[in-house]
């Protein structure tokens, strides 16, 4: 019913190492360009979110995939997702994309698609990486006193990770990355579970900093790949203390627990995040989302992570939420720039072609599969 | 008398949304060169700043406007501007900028142009900015007492708001972007315009930080538009304290009013500024003086603060300040920059060329003219 | 008995403003691939250092020095280096880097070659740049006492000021480039020489904060060119405390000294950097180490610098250390990525050939003559 302009997958495996849930139901159009842009109001007098490399980007890559020429207007895509139907517009994104494996973040959940049925659209396997903070969040909603949460709280870390492949932290969100790095004293723990117990109402959010660091030291002592969102977001975040450099001196305290941490998506400061994965060997970086922002220039950005990022320790993802158009976009981004890039060097010398491959596996899939244990696809 | 070997105006409208006047009298070479840097001291032994990006991009520019060879040496094109005059040099290089309206800082005057001068010589129209601590700095030389000063100062800054577009600060300068952002108590500014009151001399510049941000609140409640100087500028400056992210609290706070936030420069933190004006929508940027500064990097820089900034957020300017030819440069360098950005990303398939066109429009004018409220040009 | 596939030197003099001695004995795998990373642990499980940028760069310019083809695999090269042995692989690939003048700091020694020896691979000459730290700790191994401590460093920076070119400063790995600007009054040095030597064992490092400032304040009244370690380097340091621009107050503070600050590395910092030359004209600056880390991004990091650095003020150095490799890799890669840099400016019309010319060689070598007092090479 469609055509294709694309090839469906992208010439090699990927894995996601992060990424969400889609919605289930219908959106209106401001529900769908609320997906496209990271603030939490409505766009400016006179704008659109459509209007920024994002909304370009997916509409040159998207349309075609429902039949439609690319770069078509907004409304006309709009009105042909909404006649193909959720599930469709599911499986017709989805399945074009190629990724192999979706590791997805749980911690967001509702009305979104669950990690299976997400993987299941693309024909991929679907993995967990379970938000620290929800977690805590959960334990605190059913532990009623500050005793059985403490007690409690080890035991809800320790059963994600039977079932997780790693761990997600935001405490860039809920505090910055200027935290203390130390480990905290269990007193100090008890002290700041008692305060933070004491007047909070089932499902209000962990912002206590004492806390939030026990929680990132309980979820590195399980060695787990440990993810923590670092550079821009929403409008929560107050971008210049979610530098990953602030991580410096937690990035050393933690090592000799073996814990591998992740910096998902960094920029603006990507190369401070390529940085500590080239100083540290249990470091490692990302720039999710960051593609998907920035359409056009994926490659330039691309290109200063790989400036001091050791090529085995860049990752692959989407950090696709709520749209399925996004695993789309942020795929094409990446394979395009990917290539294109690597295309470049090895034309002017600087690189083999086949190191190009080499790197481009490391990235899209091998790094991810070895850090986070999982069996390569089989084609 | 002069031959031009580019057409006098861009291809589209500019509307400049920061700049100044031009120096009135005859310069010495000295003088001259002053103007290309913003350093305060004499050139470092062995250099000239004719050795900068800026210089080359002016001997690329402007030449030819008097009738010169591009590239021509500084002492020919000196010789030549003298020759013709300051009168004559005005009318040739405004007159080839194309641009429609200048809205002019008046905080700098003494010896320059005024905004109806500068905006006539290049047929426009001029717009007034005015600039907050040189309004709060006149009030204070006439005002006497505190009382005095504290009763005549909203008087002051709503004078202003009645034949201004917008309001411009420069407390990156006086103190820094990481100024408390609350709106300071009635009691705290009446202390704070004592104690400044108490010792100041006529002429004497504010660098308060209670009165600073009582000024940027005041300004605020009029709801028009408030520039900010944020990124680099001259020595006076201490850069990493001009980041515009230590903006994020006020950004924040001030929304309530309804003020639009314009961050001016933002180099090299134009990548944060983006992000700002991409997460609030009250939060607008520019890139002027960056790219008179960064000449044949103007593109590079350009395509950065395209990465996150939505395309409706982004405003030229020139910053132009005591040279006409530093309207030349920058106009031309824009121009050149972002059309041939934006072709890059149609000829590779990321962008439409008419969507290339819609972009380049509010950039250029568009967004300005929204913004400050100004009539559309007639052709 | 080698073929060289590239002229031996390159198209113009070169002065290596900031670089190390090289090992003098066989390395073993392990040795070699340990100089690749500024990291000090072993690769990451499943990676390897050669895996980088700077690998990649070593494999295209060195083996064909060696008489192998480019992009070899490094075990063939290994092998081919150990089959030469250590003086003649210093011979080959030194003797191609072109470089006329070597400035090395003499901080580091242990294992390493002279500078006479390093220069005399090269047919170059040889300087010296005192790193402060390195002469306050043997003054302290020797001197005993506080008071004999306080007497002897001036005399012993006084005394390297008479041979060497320059001094240098590791301030930014043993406290951070945040430091109280001001000169530290003899009070306060006595009582802080008195807290240092009170525990200190020989060979210790200094690390403390008053006497770190009074070493460099005993250097710049010397009035010789002081470096100063800035931006990325081993993981001791705080990255984001190697800004250079939290130097600031302290270029301000030094100005009346007349002694040039020149800003190592600067990476990822180096925008920041070149604005502090820009504004003041005692501040220059240099991207050794940051060109040979980024490898086939060498021409992207040097735009970025050249758009606020007046020509003038921006340094070639390569920063090499323990192996002959580096000071290949970062000729070449300077090289190559300048003159492409600059062509393409040609090329567009926005710089002429001969300014080109005029800025290559100021970068290469005529600053660096100027501000160190070399006499120019003889052809």
């Amino acid at each position: 019913m469609t055509t294709r302009e694309e090839p469906p997958t992208a010439p090699f495996a990927l894995v996601d190492q992060h990424c969400h849930g889609v919605a289930r139901s219908p959106l209106t159009t401001r529900q769908f360009t609320a997906y496209l842009t990271e603030s939490d109001s409505p766009a400016a007098p006179g704008t659109t979110f459509f209007d920024t490399q994002l909304g370009f980007a997916l509409r040159r890559w998207c349309p075609p995939l429902l039949g439609l020429p690319a770069h078509c207007p907004p409304a006309d895509y709009l009105a042909r997702r909404a006649e193909l139907g959720t599930a469709e517009t599911l499986r017709l994104l989805l399945g074009a994309t190629g990724i192999t494996d979706f590791l997805v973040d749980t911690g967001l959940s509702d009305g979104l698609t669950t990690p299976e049925e997400t993987a299941a659209a693309a024909g991929g396997r679907a993995h967990e990486i379970a938000r620290l903070e929800t977690l805590a969040e959960r334990t605190a909603d059913t532990a009623g006193t500050c005793r059985a949460f403490l007690r409690e709280l080890p035991g809800a870390v320790r059963e994600a990770a039977r079932t997780a492949v790693g761990f997600k932290s935001v405490v860039a969100y809920r505090h910055g990355l200027d935290f203390d790095p130390a480990r905290p004293a269990p007193e100090e723990v008890r002290r700041a579970a008692d305060g933070w117990l004491a007047t909070r109402k089932p499902g209000d959010r962990l912002h206590d900093p004492v806390l939030l660091r026990h929680l990132l030291w309980t979820a590195a002592d399980t060695a787990l790949p440990l993810q923590l969102h670092t550079g821009f977001g929403d409008p929560d975040l107050r971008l210049h203390r979610s530098d990953p450099l602030l991580l410096t001196d937690f990035v050393r305290a933690v090592a000799p627990t073996g814990c591998p941490l992740v910096l998902l998506h960094t920029y603006p400061y990507h190369r401070g995040a390529a940085y500590l994965a080239h100083a540290f060997p249990h470091v490692y970086t990302d720039v999710g989302l960051t593609l998907t922002h920035v359409g056009a220039r994926a490659g330039a950005v691309l290109a200063e992570t790989l400036e001091l990022a050791p090529f085995g320790k860049l990752m692959f993802s989407t950090d696709a939420y709520g749209l399925p158009e996004l695993y789309v976009t942020a795929t094409r981004l990446y394979t395009h720039a990917l290539t294109r890039l690597l295309d470049g060097w090895v034309r002017e010398g600087a690189w083999t072609a086949g190191d190009a491959r080499r790197v481009t596996e490391m990235i899209s899939a091998g790094t991810a599969q070895r850090l986070y244990r999982l069996d390569p696809a089989t084609g």
